[in-house]
Parts: C-alpha cells; structure tokens; sequence
C-alpha cells in the first residue's frame, strides 16, 4: 500500500459506519482519532476495531504486526476539538438527519484547522444542503462509503455547489492512498449512484418473485452464480466491452433494440408488501436459517476479502491496469 | 461432483454456446456427441473443446486425466440420427430465430427416442411456440445457459404449456448433476430471468452515464468494488437478508418506502444513441485496451472459475448450504 497523503485524520461519529471507517484510516497508517458525544458507543467502536484487527489478523488478511501498528493508530478522543487538532481530513459519520448533520458540520467548520477537509458519510444528502451558508462550505465534500468500508472499497465523491475542485481532488487521491475506491459522481442525484443501481436491480427482483415469475432462491441464484460473477470483476459496461469480439460499441449497436425493448416491459412499480416482504424473508430462513445473520456475515465479509485479494493479484491487463498497479 | 443422471447427450449446433456446452457434458463424463450440418463449424468447434480443456488444465482447474477422459468422451456425429441415438438428453443451440428453431425441434422431435427430453438454448423465445403442434411437445424445455456455459453455472429452465412437470423436475435434476446451477422460471417473459434483471441495471447505467452524473468507470467501479462483490456471493436479496440484524424482513420493512421512492426517481427511456455508445467504447479502450478483448475474455473467465472455487470451499453455513453439499 502507498502512503497516505493525508497522515491525521479525525472520525466524527462511532457507530456502525464510523468504526469501520477508524480501521480503514488506522491500518493505512494513519493517525486516527475518534470522537463520539456518546462515550459508551466511543467504548464500544474501539473495542470492536481491535477485535476486527485481530479477526483479520487471524484469518490471514493482515499480520501481527500490522494489526498491533493499527491498534497503536488509533486514539480515542472525548472532546471534538481534541479529535480535530491537526487532523487533515474528518470523517463524519453522525445520525442521517439533514438538520443533524448540519449542525455537525457546523461544529466541525468552526473548529477544524483552514485546510482541514470536513468529508461526510451521508448516503442521502446534498452537501449543497449541508454546508449552506457555511464560510468553509468549499472544503466540505460527501464521501459515502458501502457498509463495511473496511471491507468494501467503493466510496462514492459528491462535491456540493461550493465545493473547491481542490478539494475534490484531494479526495480521490487520498481514499485512493488509504486503499479504497473513490468514484466521482458530477452532481447530487438521490441514492447517488450504487442506491439507485441497487434500486434498479431489486425493483425488477421484487417484481420477478412478486408476481411468482421465480422463487426468490432461483433469483438470487441467477445474480450469484450468473451476473454477479462478472460484474464483480468487470461492471455493467465492462461486461458488455467482453460479450461481442468488437467490444462494447458492438455489443450495444447489435443489442441496443433489444435492451429499448425490454426496457418498456419491466417492472415501474411491483408490489411490495407485507406478503412480499414475508415471503422473501422465509425463503431466506429456509437457506441460511434463521439466526444465520452473524455467521452469515462474517463469511459475506471474509469472502468479499478473497475476491478482492484474487483481483490484486491478477488484474486485467491494459494501459491502466496491469504492471503499474 | 456427482454422476450424472443421464448419461448420452447430444448436443446440436456447435457454435460459441454449443461448443460450450459440449465441455460441460463431457467433462461430468457424459458420453457427448455433437452434430452441426455445417461440417467446417463443427470441426473448429472440436478443436476449441479440446484447446479450452488443456487450458483448463494448465490452469489446474482440471487435472490431465480429467483433460484427456473429456477429449475422449466427445464424438463427433456427421448426421442428427448418429448424434440422436440413444442420447437422454439433447441441448439444440442453433441459431436465434422462431422459424429455424420450430424447424430444428420438428427433426428432433421426429428423429429423438421417445423419452428424450429436448432441451433449447434460446435466451428469447417461447417454448410454447417453439414445440407448439409437436407430438412430443410435452418433453421440451428451455435450458438456456449464460455464456459460456462451461464457466459461468447458472441455466434458466422454462416449461412450454405442455410440458410435464417431471420433463422439469429431470432437467433441474440432471443439469445440476452436471455441475450447473439450474434455476427454474415458473412462466415465459421476454428477457427470462438473468436479462431482465441485466437490462434493470444497464437502463439506470445508461442514464447516469448519458446525463452526465458520472463516467463510465466510476459507474462500473461502484459495482465492481461495491455492489457486485456481494451480489456474486449472496445475489439481490441474500445482500438484503445481511443488511439488518432482523435479516431481510427488517431491512426490507425499514427500506421499504426508500425503494419505492427512489423507483420513483430512476430511468425510464435514456438515451442510448450513438453518442453514448461511442463514449462507453472509448472508456472502455481506455481502461482496458483497443484489442483486449480477448485476452480480457481470458483473465474474466479465469477469474470466475477461481471465484466459483473459493465459494465451493467455504459455502455459507445454513439448512441447505454446508456440510451436505
């Protein structure tokens, strides 16, 4: 792993996402600092980021050393401001209220450092809306990671309209440097761009099981031993660039008409009730039964690891990915 | 793996899915015989099935003898009587259109043993209206594979009207015991399963790509280092059913009014002109290459065999999944 271009960093906010996001910062090096105005959830996150290191360590995913200069990054915090002093980078992680966050935000505006970057992991608001009025609301970017960050890679980059280019950059490239993958999105849409993809995807699931086209187990299964294969190695358009020998404009010249076509047939608005809900939750206790959730998502996150370890050490080849990664 | 539950198979027209397909059969040890009435197709198809499983082999994901008892259990048959007799099992993949296959499964129909089940590749049409008048209309079935089959598991199974219910249960059976995934689809929609749910996704990827909201590898970035991670391990609602400690009632139930909001929000119709096509292509040679493609192929389909392995060798735990697998 390269350096981190930013060296302290301060988590607003300790709960599920901003635990996470301690590891992610602390295991790249990071001097990591933590605040949350509720000290026994601080308690709680720093004791579940050690033992998070130690379950890494013991599955292999890191060392012993590393996961010790982990532990050793990370210092708790009581008061904001001892969290923010000399912190380059904050990342808030507060409850998911719009009034909420603003009243964060302008905490953190008033105490942090001038070129401290304020980054908010909010999966629903527009900085435009969260920084207004602000004097520093140009340093001010959301950063919305997937649950777990430390896990997941992808980080979604939105600017608000006061937003400095600069900052922006600075963004990607230190996500980037503490091993994550920071995408930009130009402009605030709601869900940004993994909810609404998500979105797009279940409501045609929903419909599919719905109107009883498919058992939800035949569904998953189609994504899990099917699409998903491929889309966890190369996304929707990279899939399409490798199904036609011409690559991906004909791919879609020779299947545009079709995709137009079966675009007005799916699903705009499938039943989504108590009856579906019901369904799809027994149909999931029947395969992974029905206190699985736990165990179920150590092995999600262990197994997302691998693949992830398994793209590293063999990426595609190409002008920019290949020996220079 | 298990043996298979039918043991002779023909498989009829061997372009890019038959060849395929000719691999699956062959190396679950079926005695595979292939017929194409275009003898320089069918001769170059031989030739690949033999070069893929050397490749398979020099990649381990096959052993020499496992290479060397597949070669051997390929014939290839120069009339659809030698490839018929005595095949359980038939998997026509000829070309894409109603007239050919009603006119392909009437010979099948005519020439096949009385309890062979007639499969089709087809991703498009009806098998109603493929077998409809047929005599032995009751024993067809759609099997329609991704491709390539020999790497990618999943096979969408759709009864016509007539078909018996055990034609079904067999097909499921047997296609599973060839090391498939089979899934069933209960009734016929245009696009089945797997492209419904592929053409949801690309419809909302088109919009944010067109709109400009993003480029195109941040919109694959978000799947490929986010969204597909998990879906290749637990599909749609499998990833839902981990997102909440109540499993997916809870999570479906607390989101539920979010989805239906953000379906509100997404595309309907978006442009996918030339201008967008075009600019996909040129990120795509960008990120990968002008004349990748080929080898792109190669690194996807050696990188979903080694995802299919480390999810065989640590299956989720629950009632139908683990130590019984």
């Amino acid at each position: 792993m390269t350096e981190p271009t930013i060296r302290t960093v301060a988590v607003v906010g300790s709960g599920v996402i901003g635990r996470s996001w301690t590891r992610v910062f602390a295991r790249a090096g990071c001097e990591t600092r933590v605040f949350d105005p509720d000290p026994e959830q601080l308690a709680r996150a720093l004791d579940w980021a050690r033992d998070s290191a130690r379950e890494a360590e013991a599955h292999g995913f890191i060392d012993s050393a590393a996961a010790a200069g982990e532990g050793r990054a990370i210092h708790r915090c009581d008061t904001l401001d001892e969290a923010l002093s000399g912190a380059g980078w904050v990342q808030e992680s507060g409850p998911e209220t719009l009034a909420v966050k603003r009243r964060i935000f302008a905490d953190l505006d008033a105490a942090a450092d001038q070129g401290t970057i304020l980054a908010s992991s909010t999966s629903a608001h527009d900085m435009s809306r969260i920084a207004e009025g602000l004097a520093g609301s140009d340093r001010c970017v959301v950063a919305h990671p997937v649950n777990p960050p430390h896990v997941i890679p992808v980080v979604e980059i939105l600017p608000g309209e006061s937003t400095r280019p600069e900052v922006l950059t600075a963004a990607l490239t230190f996500l980037e440097s503490v091993g994550q993958s920071p995408v930009r999105m130009n402009r605030y849409l709601s869900g940004f761009l993994l909810n609404r993809l998500q979105a797009a995807l279940i409501r045609e699931a929903v419909f599919l099981y719905g109107t009883g086209a498919a058992s939800v187990e035949a569904i998953d299964t189609v994504v899990r031993e099917g699409l998903g294969l491929r889309w966890a190695l190369l996304g929707p358009f990279g899939t399409g660039h490798t199904n036609a020998d011409g690559g991906a404009r004909e791919y879609y010249q020779r299947y545009g008409d079709a995709y137009r076509e079966m675009w007005r047939e799916l699903a705009t608005d499938p039943e989504f009730s108590d009856r579906v809900i019901d369904g799809i939750h027994d149909e999931m206790e029947e395969m992974y039964g029905a206190s699985a959730t736990e165990a179920l998502c150590a092995w999600r996150d262990r197994l997302v690891r691998r693949i992830r370890a398994l793209k590293d050490d063999d990426p595609p080849a190409g002008p920019t990915r290949g020996t220079d990664r």
